[in-house]
């Protein structure tokens, strides 16, 4: 089927965001589960309320756009997901696997900046301010978390690994 | 085989970005191909250039740390590149797929900023100035190619699909 729209390519884009803030969802608990430092538990637990919020944020935009959902598996995500999850189990010393952790979360957090800057951007130019500043909060959400992380890296887990061998 | 070092995470990260790089090298000609815009163009054929000169960056710190590039395959950035060549497929209007290009090119430097920006820490924290400014040199250039992407985005190509229909 031809998609020759900017609107098509925006309600395809907040789908494929859809569905990767649902495998960030079920992914989430397995890192947290795994972390040692205490910092980042909290970190990627407040995260995991925030995916939560993104979530019912493209939902109200899917009502008002009147479209459903449902789309295709987020093939992005689903690689920066898998890989993050074989890079943690490589690391046997907390602390560095701790590290490891941040350097998947990051690359998870920065997949999404780089989706919703798109969508924020189209919900401008489509002339949908309401979705573009709902999009917008959920970027800066994003780019918090990243920026958290970078801290909690820079601040802590770095150093303690760095101590660990 | 167990990994307890900072140092290790270190290596393994650069080998995974080694691939990432790779991978890219690959792709973007694929991309160019596809593009309508001739400031698309130019944009993604000078990242291409400077793709070139990470690799070099790269291949001059596995030298400095006495280590072998090759690793596994980067799955994040197998997954980002597979999802935008699906994307690009889709739109059959020329502005529509230069605007889904750019969502799939952001999406690549995302993965590479989030990348670069935790082997640049590590750099740091392990003692390494001359490997930090290296990898600092890099994550600026993506950070640059991003923007410009933003702002052909805004200026040029978002506006042209909106016409589209």
């Amino acid at each position: 089927m031809a998609r020759e729209s900017l609107h098509q390519l925006y309600v395809d884009q907040l789908r494929d965001l859809y569905n990767a803030e649902a495998q960030i969802l079920k992914a989430l608990p397995k890192m947290i589960e795994k972390t040692t430092h205490t910092g980042l538990r909290q970190a990627l637990e407040f995260h995991a309320r925030q995916t939560q919020g993104h979530v019912e944020r493209l939902d109200r935009i899917f009502t008002m756009l009147g479209e459903r959902p449902e789309g295709e598996k987020c093939k992005g995500m689903e690689g920066v997901i898998d890989e993050g999850q074989d890079t943690i189990k490589r690391y046997d010393d907390q602390d560095v696997r701790d590290a490891a952790l941040i350097a998947a979360a990051q690359r998870v957090e920065h997949y999404e900046m780089a989706a919703y800057g798109c969508v924020r951007t189209y919900a401008g130019v489509l002339g949908l301010p309401d979705q573009q500043e709902l999009l917008q909060q959920t970027l800066n959400e994003e780019g918090d978390a990243d920026h958290k992380l970078t801290q909690l890296a820079e601040e802590v887990v770095n150093v303690d690994a760095l101590r660990a061998g």
